[in-house]
């Protein structure tokens, strides 16, 4: 049985013209730079995204890590959203490899407040002081939300004030750009570097990518060595993310439409409330009733259907390439027998 | 000319009581253990604080660099106001030393939020998430507030729910202390370990100490060592100490009133505004008013009147043991010598 | 025009059988723990190294550091040969992520000699000294020699008196089993974790893996994702994987024999010297001869043979499953047609 | 009762001079520059190590860790002696502090051989390789050992070719002067940075010295800041180590003769061999004959001497300015009584 499995974009597995293209996939030693397939995946990405060079990294944490190692210093602050996925869910990476000090600030549903940043940036050279190193930027956030340009032309103004460098942790910039209908390279353009992912809702089995100018992607390529990511012959992950690049950005908005037919179908649930605007490909939502969460949970799993647990009572659903309208139907489908059940 | 300094209570010089019983002082090797008034000292410090045991250190940024050492495993997170002197003013040291994660969090004019600690607080275990492995606390802040105990036992009674040790950064304990009408050790209580310094309010010319339970004062003492703070005859500067707790912290109102009378006299100036609640020895304020600050300073100075530049306009003068009320008059005299000849 | 590539196994490109693999992979998100094909890969290899429970990781940095990572605690001593891979070409990487103290000695033709290792552990406590928290090993050493049971056998007793573990850096450990005919698991069973390439010698196309104890791989597993190391769909590369494990190693053999009859050819030019014994699938020799390096380089480059240049006039041959008997005869003979051209 | 303690010359106590100097000091706040008596110690320092600037720091290990963390970047290489205090006795904190990887080989009884210096520095730019970011010395070596300036002037050489800089680990250095009969900026001219102790062999209580050139000790300044080493009124302490520098430096001869006539006595006792040349204030000897250590290092205890246990039979005996020619002659008659006793 070939689940539904709404837990994340992460669950995407390759398309078939993604396998077909690995099996064939031309390749070579990436660490002698001689894989003509990483090469081309990386000249893609840096086009599409609008920078200079890119590089090929085994995962989302291990881009954004790298942009940290890269930009900073050891002992460099960075400024950061409370609830971004480097401060929430990359395992305290940042003070082991960067060596950064992450200086958190909360956001306003996912974007950073122009006036708290300028606030946090360390002004003056002091003794006393480290220096402010880097500010992080993330979009889709992964609350689901887009942050829109007017906020990044005023982070950009300041950052560019007080000459300090923004990495935007980009894993879902085409979802971001999606909803924006503008070209992802329209939302890199404020941000020194960019990271993202090939294997979350653009289907590729392993890899992201972290583009910038030449200078830092060099740089990168050493730090990338010093994080055991120098591969082989990683043209048979690029040939799909080649793929990825070339077509799977274009679809999206299926993914977009049918997380608003999921909500919508969700609102019928008198109980159900939607906690989050839905932007991309994510629903947010709390069951305002007495159940059980692992007994439902387990319902749905015997039904072939495989959710996360709640994050204190709220549920996210994501929908992407594997998950079609009739999945969706399925799901409230049994949501409803469940509830019904219950009383 | 002895200048009246009211840049910060470390420029403090020592006692004519304290040189003399510096030059006295029975010393020994502390590496060794071997030095009776280092011992004696750690023994009188952690009694005042109510603690099993405590080490002498070289300064307070040590002793809260030696605490985070200590507490913490290497990637932990540590929950910190974001205006606390070890995020504002140890240079980064803490990704440095301790390597741990900083989760910076707003505070109520010094005060942590108890919501906002208990909501940070990593609850589950999970391969994306660092452990929280502290929380720290300020008292009495640098901004010259005393943090209330109802404060402190709300965050006492999270930490112990989520079994996070706390770390109070007391630099100025005895100043809050003070203020609070109790023993310092009322306020220790609420920690697992407490440092202050003895070279701020209380004279002494170099150190501090860093107190806690047995085990991780034994723990500190080895980490002392990989930080470079093993000293030899340290008992010099611990019979300064001696003098420190068993004389210098009952006088510490003295400093308190001399504040408040200093504050009451800048409020003469109508176009002063004070911008804090005088709780210590510390008195903010603003001058509302056009001036040229760095001739201001400089004029100050070659009237024997050392301060420092505001931080963004607003102006911190400190009083302390060397600091009369004649001084304070003489301040003001010139104040308004100096703003009367600008208008 | 395809390349006679003696560079370095790490050059192999997957088997027409891997790449079908490949594309008919089973897989799912692996941070999940989803995924079968990963899940049969690490079963499959901690079976063939005889340990309990394996890791897929990257690379074989990845997975070295990572056995640092998860060994040691920060600060610890690592005793480890002075030309280890770990120390030679892992760019640092040992003092930033897991933060240990290279203790490096020189060895025996790539054996650490084991009076030497007794010496280096520390044995006392002390707050001087850090703790010796690992002995390193490398088998096959990258210098293409076989280190011996008998040595291992002394190691192993030494670390057990001191109660230190061991890390066996096997990147080649097939093609030392191979030589030594016996199984890897009678290598491995010397050491406390094992680290080897699926693609080098072995034909892989990316990844490596990581054994030990249950206990071990589940620490492991968190500090891969702290490394940026949790991939999604890796059942794509663990299926190529799974016929290096399950075809490749009992291949090796070939490779030898083709190393041994180029070291004989290359022993035909009379000013060719063979300066390491030739026990895997590399020749190490020296050209006494007047002639230039990098002209000869490109000579053979544009007659379809890529060589890397030489270490201090040590060239390094490594032969592997696409070089063929015939290859070598036509790198010997375009040789001699070089060095003969040059008198 | 006064102890004779042959531990180490750590344990001198101030003299009558020092202490009096001390009560006297005319101080201020170093960090913000404002201590007369530190500045002036500080120029003394740089003039007599033959530097443009100094730093006073807390201690020797402070002081050769501040070197480390100025002179290298993170993941940087560094040369150096296995037998040196920076590996032995500084507690892994090389690693911790400035983050460094340690390439430690075997000295010449204390000196670096200049062949194996120069093989272990990296010598080209890849993406493998750490750079060699430092080589250390030592002199006098803790094994009481001068290193010649023959071979100094060999590692210069090295070390400039390759543009690596050199820090000499001088916690001895004035003893190394001395039987050299040099003046200490001789040795020192070969590094570019060396710490020294004003604590060891030149009796002030607590302090040591990093010297080099004024941008590197600026850097030095803000990087003393992050480790905790910016002290207050610390001219207190270097009033002593003014005395220090202006009068103990010339006496060292006396401990010196001291040793010889120690080792001369010891001589007397047949079963006794030295096992290093004397050649500063440390003897070195074994005693070859069945005896309980414990109890005679007890027994002398009792008769008022403090001696350290010997490291795996090898006993260091340390002269300094508080052990006379009659405290030799007392320890050897109670030696000869205890041995006596045994038979």
């Amino acid at each position: 049985m070939e689940f539904i499995d709404l837990r994340s974009d992460t669950v995407t597995k390759p398309t078939d013209e993604m396998r077909k293209a690995m099996a064939y996939a031309e390749v070579g030693d990436d660490v002698y730079g001689d894989d003509p397939t990483v090469n081309k995946l990386e000249k893609l990405a840096a086009e599409i995204l609008g920078k200079e060079a890119a590089l090929f990294v085994p995962s989302g944490t291990f881009a954004n890590q790298l942009a940290l190692f890269t930009h900073c210093n050891r002992g460099d602050e960075v400024i950061i959203g409370d609830d971004y996925h480097i401060v929430q869910h990359e395992a305290g990476a940042a003070v082991i490899i960067a060596g950064v000090q992450l200086r958190t600030i909360e956001t306003d549903r996912g974007a950073l407040i122009p006036e708290v940043v300028e606030k946090k940036i360390r002004k003056v050279e002091d003794i006393h002081y480290p220096k402010t190193g880097l500010i992080c930027l993330e979009n889709a956030h992964s609350n689901g939300r887009v942050i829109r340009l007017e906020n990044y032309e005023k982070i950009r103004n300041i950052a560019e004030k007080y000459k300090v460098p923004i990495h935007l942790d980009g894993a879902r910039i085409f979802n971001a750009a999606t909803f924006l209908k503008i070209q992802a390279s329209e939302i890199a353009k404020y941000a020194d570097s960019v990271s993202f992912c090939l294997s979350k809702g653009l289907c590729a089995p392993v890899g992201s990518l972290l583009v910038g100018n030449k200078e830092f992607i060099e740089k990168a390529r050493k730090k990338r060595k010093i994080m055991g990511g120098g591969l082989r012959q990683a043209g048979i992950l690029a040939a799909a993310g080649i793929i990825a690049l070339e077509k799977m950005i274009f679809r999206l908005e299926e993914d977009h439409e049918n997380a608003k037919y999921l909500a919508q179908k969700l609102l019928n649930f008198d109980f159900i409330e939607i906690v989050e605007d839905v932007e991309i490909n994510m629903v947010f939502f709390k069951i305002n009733k007495q159940f059980e969460e692992e007994d439902f949970v387990k319902y749905l799993f015997e039904n072939g259907i495989k959710i996360n647990p709640s994050d204190d009572g709220i549920f996210r659903f994501v929908t992407h390439y594997w998950i079609k309208k009739k999945d969706i139907d399925y799901v409230i489908e049994k949501m409803e027998k469940y509830f019904t059940a219950q009383q």
